[in-house]
């Protein structure tokens, strides 16, 4: 920071302040003025619906903070902190004092704006968490945690959230949602369908959940056609239910050659304790994404496809902690043949539903936003979507490199935006980081002259990816 | 835009203005002192020769502005307007309604900024299109297309071009070239060499293809050895007319291992109406590439290689509209050791032409800016051309990243710049876009203080890359 | 440069100036202040030790500069420069002259501030090289090479070097190392050992260095068995010299499946002349990797992977010049499974040394540093380093990219740094450039608010990266 009062930049963006990230005036504008305080649609996430059923309070910080949050874990281990510290038996005071240590050498790590933004828009605290303050910002967080207006529910108000879409098992019984719905919770919390157990036909527990499926539906699955059925019964019930999305998170999009009679066969033997080859299980999985894919367009759901996670790549501590503690990284799979073939058989029968497809290698962001536009048909605005930045890339450059992408290769105007995709009740500030940071282009834009300073026209837009177009896009 | 007259940035760059793209003052210099008046080397496109040699003058801005563009097309569909008003049965006027009200949507695009170039340099309107507008901008685009100066070889003139290279067929007559020569209209428009349905030996319609082929030259095509004898005179007869660039639109460069007796055997077996297998056709297509190549390198033209489209994906509109109507998108295939091998067969003998290589996917482009450097042999200055962003790269971001993995890899001051690779006589203005762009570039290095303020030094280099480097290495 | 006495921006970074690259106040006082004194650690490069061991003194320029530096060649063969002025018969001062004609058109290249940093920092003299005033830059530079100053030992004292790791092959005598040690040469010279020989099982010296690799280590190698005890002589022998790195230059991670068994029948057939199939090729190197990572987490060594090149590219150049002489390019390898499965099988037995990963092609970038991230185990701060922009990259895109990347998805406070990887004794003012790139994109970060203005908190980050972090992480 100088002290150049003549310098445009200075007088904004400053660090956590009132214009974050908003680098010009015409960027400040369009924030404050359109897209600051619009509701948030929240489309994806993986919030526990049993604590907002029950209003959940948490006991302290690092409860709500630091239990099953992978991202600060790795950042921990990075460090040099040992896992005693980390998801071990040390105190939750402990823990806490560990991650406040590692804060200051997150610098330029998502982490560091997330956990200060965090702290300022939750607990109103402003300092720099390091070790020196660690139990004074722990002591402070657990008093306002002990407070009615620290309970989940509060929290979603607190920012304003409007639409809650949580990811579920098509096992899910859903009773929390109902009970969320049945006590008028004004905050809509819907669940969505994410049906991977069914699909991965490699993985070791296939067979089990595969029969807890068949019970859970009062359908034996004993073929494919009755796997077909079950599946068919709980997407039912969810849609029921007020489930208007699917998700899948797979490695690529599978698209191989298949015939029902093949498939059929290959279900069998592996319900009959067989591993499935290979080239078995892309044909399984090809021919359920069809299957499936068909339901979702007669429902009139989105589908998502989260694409190109490499996964549990340490085996040592995947063996001590399970999956989804901090040992994935990103993919470089091939996926544009096989994606297009897929979005192709769905809409060679005009059977594709509104799809989103979320890309995690950037070095694949083109490849992603032109497929997009492949299937675009005219039907319904920005059909085809080409999703926000998505886990290691749910940061500024990534996210800028997502719009940017968006923008070069088909029309950001029709995108729906943000979403946290988070575990977490304190990650809804991402979407304010997301509305600065889109705000921020446009306001870029404008200052180099590459769009024109219309802030009608801008903040139309602005409003319309931030809140408007989710809206009309799920129907919500 | 702020009003702090302060600020280089704003007394300089403004939306579609004067210095439109030239955000310091050094960039202004560059191009009003040494860019802006060059004539134009439009050394690769797609412009219709017979409309040249008619110069033919279009019914209305539909016609010339919307027809066959499918950039625009898929804008459309993706913005949710219904195939009737895109390649349908709806009138002009109701197209180009559509299209107006699609316009502010694609705000970010490359499509705004063309759209409102393309409506100021040839027509003199400036205003930004939209539906209210749509009226008025159609009624005086019709009025000034309805004057002689709006005559496609005006429309060049106005544009001061010097060279025109079509892309035409071997099979082609040439007989609009050589009416164009014949009339002596004081553009260069030459034909160029594009074989790829001699190549494409997957594709339907080859064994007819062939047959036309050796009807055209005189030359029964009964086995390889006929191809060869055919494909080369047809080379020769468009080397008498005037036409010095090949052209290949491939995914890969092919370069399989074969025998000549292997690959003989393939001919013949496809051209008995059986199907090739994959590696049969990679064999194929390998072995032609060498020989076009050694023809190509025989008679000193220069050699381009399109690669890494990922063609035709939406099967179902495929069906209704055929190919290039905006179904197309960006591969993700294996570059390197293919191109490598190709290039390296084709040096191993000293017979590698003068090369341009184009990506369509911006993750390669370190690739094929390395991959091009390693067979600058000292021979001609910047003989590995690794060429403009191309397609979906067409704008700003992707012909600065061209430019600057050029420049990290290899010498920008030998790069022979820009073309429009476009259907419509209305694309010039891209040539100022890359022109602006470029002296952009050199002045934001000069204010970073990573180039010296020499606008002798920096000025040379601008004219080099707009104009003359162009005219050297094809010897126009 | 604008005469605007207002902008931060202009009082700061200036062509070659004080302020280089350091683009606002805060990046120059971090520059200044923190980063500039810091000794240099040069953790990798390929000095040749019998220069320092002799305290060589150059004839000329051409010799110090010119022979041996394939980026130089590249860029002159590009540049039309016939092959006799580059690694042909022309005398030392045509060699220069065609070079000097050459920098200008390297604008934009790193070759033009490498060179004119070189000249400045080393010999005093400032001009932009150009033809005109060649004879006069070699005349001084040969005068200033003639005097004792200039000798290798004094070059690197005037650089501020305090260690400098060379890379050596594992049949060498490390004579010079010993020599350089005996002599009381107060900047430490240590040894890597790079065994990349020793793995790759299809070139063709393979045997024959096998029988070298035996002799040298007195063990004859008629068995895989055998092979690993003689590698382990060596490594133990490097080791007592100081040697505490490893090396390797890889197209990918190679982890196959493979036996014990098949491993030594591979290794058998192979040292009987007949060459191994890609497959055996694939599993002899991938077993060959873990044994060697055991033996350098054994002896508590760094282990380094330069990953992604593609070299020898034009055979007939190849053949004329050897290898390392500019004909290598940027491959698109496959890299992320392979080299998950290699780092998890040294890590399932807890036995995966401190890792180093390079990374060639920048598409790739996200791919490494998420990678990396998987195999933190909190154990040692920064154990697994995604590695400074590397060869092609080693300029300022890459490296701000690499820097970016890393703290995207990891963190860049542990970061050891840069490295040369220089067969020059006149690279080291890359790490200049890379402490002032460094401090300019944090300086750059608080210009934008993305960080706070805390120069302690910064400066602290930038002198660990430039210099405590690669003392700690390599003991030295």
């Amino acid at each position: 920071m100088t002290e150049n009062g003549n310098d445009t930049k200075n007088r904004t963006a400053t660090f956590l302040g009132e214009n974050f990230l908003l680098e010009s005036d015409f960027a400040a504008e369009l924030y404050h003025e359109y897209a600051k305080n619009l509701p948030i649609i929240d489309y994806h996430n993986h919030l526990p619906p049993e604590q907002i059923a029950n209003d959940h309070r948490f006991e302290n910080i690092t409860q709500i903070w630091l239990q099953g949050d992978h991202y600060k874990w790795r950042a921990m281990r990075a460090n040099g902190v040992d896992e005693h510290f980390i998801t071990g038996k040390a105190s939750d005071w402990e823990k806490f004092e560990k991650w406040a240590e590692t804060v200051p050498a997150t610098l330029r790590n998502p982490l560091f704006h997330w956990t200060h933004l965090e702290l300022q828009r939750y607990f109103g605290i402003d300092v720099l968490l390091k070790k020196e303050n660690a139990r004074e910002v722990f002591d402070e967080c657990n008093r306002l945690l002990g407070t009615p207006t620290f309970s989940v529910r509060n929290l979603l108000r607190k920012m304003n959230v409007e639409v809650v879409c949580t990811t579920d098992d098509p096992t899910d019984d859903l009773r929390f949602h109902q009970q969320i719905r049945q006590d008028g919770f004004e905050i809509k919390t819907l669940p969505a369908f994410r049906p991977d157990k069914a699909i991965l036909i490699e993985s070791e527990g296939f067979t089990s959940y595969v029969e807890k499926l068949g019970a859970v539906s009062d359908t034996p699955i004993s073929t494919f056609q009755k796997l077909l059925v079950a599946l068919q019964k709980r997407l039912d019930f969810f849609h029921e239910n007020g489930c208007r999305l699917s998700d899948h998170g797979l490695e690529q999009a599978y698209a191989e050659e298949f015939t029902e009679a093949e498939v059929a066969a290959i279900f069998q033997k592996r319900m009959n304790g067989q591993p499935a080859t290979r080239q078995e299980a892309l044909q399984f999985m090809s021919a359920l994404l069809v299957h499936l894919g068909h339901m979702y367009h007669e429902k009139g759901w989105v589908q998502q496809f989260h694409l190109g996670a490499l996964r549990n790549q340490n085996s040592r501590l995947l063996r001590q902690l399970g999956p989804d503690t901090g040992f994935d990284s990103i993919g470089d799979f091939s996926q544009a043949r096989a994606l297009g073939r897929l979005l192709d058989r769905l809409d060679s029968s005009n059977q594709l539903a509104k799809t989103i497809l979320y890309n995690l290698n950037p070095r694949d962001n083109e490849v992603f936003a032109t497929m997009a536009g492949n299937f675009n048909d005219g039907t319904v605005p920005g059909k085809m979507q080409y999703g926000s930045a998505w886990w290691f890339l749910d940061q500024l450059d990534g996210m800028e490199k997502q719009i940017n992408t968006l923008s070069n290769m088909g029309l950001p105007s029709r995108f729906i935006g943000m979403l946290t995709d988070s575990r977490s009740f304190l990650s809804f500030p991402r979407h304010e980081y997301f509305r600065r940071l889109l705000c921020n282009i446009f306001g870029r834009d404008v200052e180099r002259g590459q769009l024109p300073a219309d802030s009608d026209l801008l903040g139309k837009v602005v409003q319309d990816v931030c809140y408007r177009n989710a809206k009309g896009y799920f129907g919500f």
